[in-house]
């Protein structure tokens, strides 16, 4: 049998896989920059669009590229019949990234990318409408409503939240998703993207590439830390009874989501963001609760273990306060990080070669095929 | 900037990526075994389904064993009615690999994976399912049929030409899509493969991964060799003709599909197999052409430039013999190869570590922050 080691580890941790000029992890600044601008001030100043803008084109727009970019995306809001009719017929019951994940395929046979020059508009059309998407099928298989998903919200938060409540969201509720949508938009070569790089190396369409990513942010070992810390942080009926649960949940070796990092040493740049954004949406709902207990897990995640929030947990509160499905948390997770997942898809295809690693084989060595009537039952 | 080396070429070309028992890819008996089994002696004597049986569950099975097998594969053909009516949804003028991930993302929908004690059961499901999810979508979208996909046939290839012509095939006809499915079935870590592990590794469900792969498949640098191999023998109109248009394309330097491979060097073991598959059908036909211009290719492409036919080559002239349109030769791909794909899933859960690998970074320096009033468009 051959022997050999895998270089540097399972899950190719820490091996270069390839060269990209969209973001740094743990390199400078406050941690994280997005093509040289630091996430705290990405989050702090930028809209969503402005940040979707500078991944997917390098550059942040001037004011005009802002408004022509965003007028382009309010256009697109519109879901073809063939997609809501697909939609329909997806149960309430379904997982909400399988919906995502089928939203985007059916839509690359109704408007098939034919080649890489489209690759700009293509990206554009799913920014507009993975939250149409899923809102479509939500309100329909869930509340029996068909909404309408051309509206003239001026931003994509804007426009999710407004076919999720009816209404227009407010001016804080808005600078939250922005801030929110700013911060998970791209993370280098996290799992996802990754998945989106090897589908893009095989010159494959961006419908292709964004439906895996798509699979791939679907496994809780990536996506949906923010559903499960939610889920925690629900039981918890005061900060006492915060760190009660948690350090029984700790004594039993119970995992804690939305804590450490696989990058991140000593804490999370974007947690701080996010964090102050679920304080005040506590002071406006007047519901201190939720961040309560929220923060007390931080305090005693960090005096038991020494493990900080990373940017899903105090999402889990932001968004509640929103009004938001806990079952749709990871989806917004998708409308943000097709940004990040998108730009990496042009840069693969502007220096491409097909990712193609190799394998130890460990498996039986050389046998002889044995006619079936002679097997015997293994 | 930070300057780091891709370690082992860009595509991780010759990087380990991880460990399999599936598969060997030149490395003993003539190239290619599946689970220690030479692919000489599969194709020559192992139907499609003892294959698929010994990938996905890592021995060849007993007659007991295969005919149970068979008799869940018969049972999984019924297509649910929301897969039908979504599948009657897709224009004719739909690319059918984007219809192949299409259906089988939306069955995730409907038939998710709840826990990986299911995964067994969603692979013999989509075994059996996928040439029902072709097929029903083609007869509709270009014949305006409905057609029954729950037949008595004995074999996924005899399933699958008996929906395609209304008829069941006869027996050289099924031996050939024995063999073709057997060749097609797996390859070690290539690119579709390597993005189904990618996605598993995060956790994510059987449907998310397969549809990932897919989508990776649908590549013009990965599948669809075979389809452009037919649409360059479709044009020659003799042996001398072939040689021709051959040297032409030679000199301008156009890719000539279908020959060469990444990892095999002077041959690649599937091509004799299905050559001489390809050889019985023409003879059969009464139709030598196809075959006398693929053979042509062969002696051209080697004198010339030492190129040998890949597995995909002699499965142009072979699946036209077989009444098969171009457009579905990348799906019969897809039939085969998702028991590979099945296997390294349920490989990757087994003994798992998160895939996310690390990258070069080559973009700008950090920048400050520039308010977008004082912005310039660039």
């Amino acid at each position: 049998m051959m022997v050999q080691k895998v270089l540097g580890g399972a899950g190719l941790r820490g091996q270069v896989a390839g060269k990209t000029a969209l973001c740094t992890v743990g390199q400078s600044g406050s941690g994280l920059t997005y093509c040289g601008y630091d996430i705290a001030d990405l989050a702090a100043h930028a809209s969503f669009e402005e940040v979707a803008y500078l991944l997917v084109y390098g550059e942040l727009p001037s004011l005009t590229q802002l408004e022509e970019f965003n007028a382009r995306l309010r256009h697109h809001r519109r879901l073809p019949l063939a997609l809501k009719e697909v939609l329909e017929r997806i149960p309430a019951t379904a997982h909400p990234m399988d919906v995502m994940r089928t939203g985007c395929s059916l839509l690359g046979n109704l408007e098939t990318e034919q080649t890489f020059a489209e690759q700009d508009q293509v990206i554009e059309r799913l920014i507009a409408l993975l939250p149409a998407i899923i809102c479509y099928w939500y309100q329909y298989s869930h509340h029996d409503k068909r909404i309408e998903t051309a509206t003239d919200d001026d931003s994509v938060g804007g426009h999710f939240l407004h076919m999720l409540h009816g209404e227009k969201p407010s001016a804080l509720h808005q600078s939250v998703m922005h801030a929110s949508l700013v911060l998970y938009a791209e993370h280098e070569f996290n799992a996802s993207t990754f998945t989106a790089r090897v589908c893009a190396s095989t010159l494959s369409d961006m419908h292709s590439c964004i439906t895996a990513a798509i699979g791939s942010l679907r496994g809780p070992l990536h996506g949906g830390a923010n559903e499960a810390a939610m889920a925690l942080i629900q039981q918890m009926d005061s900060p006492e009874h915060a760190e009660q649960l948690l350090l029984e949940k700790l004594a039993n070796k119970d995992k804690v989501m939305g804590f450490g990092h696989a990058v991140y040493r000593t804490s999370d740049p974007r947690n701080g963001i996010i964090k102050a954004w679920s304080k005040r949406l506590a002071e406006e709902a007047d519901s201190p609760l939720l961040y309560q207990v929220s923060e007390r897990c931080e305090q005693v995640m960090w005096r038991e273990k020494e493990l900080f929030p990373n940017a899903d947990f105090f999402h889990a509160s932001a968004y509640h306060y929103l009004g938001i499905p806990t079952k749709l948390f990871t989806p917004i997770f998708v409308m943000s990080r097709v940004t990040g997942w998108a730009a990496h898809v042009k840069e693969q295809r502007a220096d491409n070669r097909i990712i193609r690693p190799s394998a130890d084989y460990v498996g039986p060595e050389p046998r002889a095929y044995v006619a079936i009537e002679q097997r015997v039952a293994k």
